[in-house]
């Protein structure tokens, strides 16, 4: 599946909701999923990681709905290497 | 771009040192991440939106790789409508 259109389906499944609730409540939602995977990554559940690793995703397309970003453009800057020394794989000095 | 190929970017990108940091640490910096689209919320820059969304879109990519988790799998969750309710827009209660 397409990035876009990932966003697109998070659209027509929840944007009059998405709009309804808004920005910040949305925002809230997503750390609510994030704190999901938290709990995810303490077990040794692959279909519980891939459930809520799925919805963060899915609450992030929500969130860009709301905030006007495209994700694949967003994306795009990832797609010849790292965005910060351009190599592939990464160069960087590293941090921890 | 499929979801399927940023992950594979972020693996031919960034999987050495992913694996190097470890999940605990991976998670932190999406949670970091998390904070910076908090903070580019409070600004009309498009830009600025745009990145900091494509960068939690990015660690959740490298989280996944880390996690054994197919980030193209766990989207296609919502691929038919609304996980809970089966509806395109969803029909659940809604719920701010």
């Amino acid at each position: 599946m397409e990035i876009s259109e990932l966003q697109e389906l998070m659209r027509a499944t929840y944007l009059e909701r998405d709009e309804r609730r808004g920005v910040e409540a949305t925002f809230r939602w997503l750390v609510e999923e994030v704190g999901e995977v938290a709990r995810a990554l303490r077990h040794e559940d692959p279909g519980r990681r891939e459930h809520e690793l799925g919805d963060v995703l899915a609450w992030l397309a929500s969130l860009a709905n709301l905030a006007g970003v495209d994700l694949e453009q967003a994306a795009a800057r990832y797609a010849d290497g790292c965005p910060k020394c351009g190599e592939m794989p990464c160069a960087c000095p590293f941090t921890p």
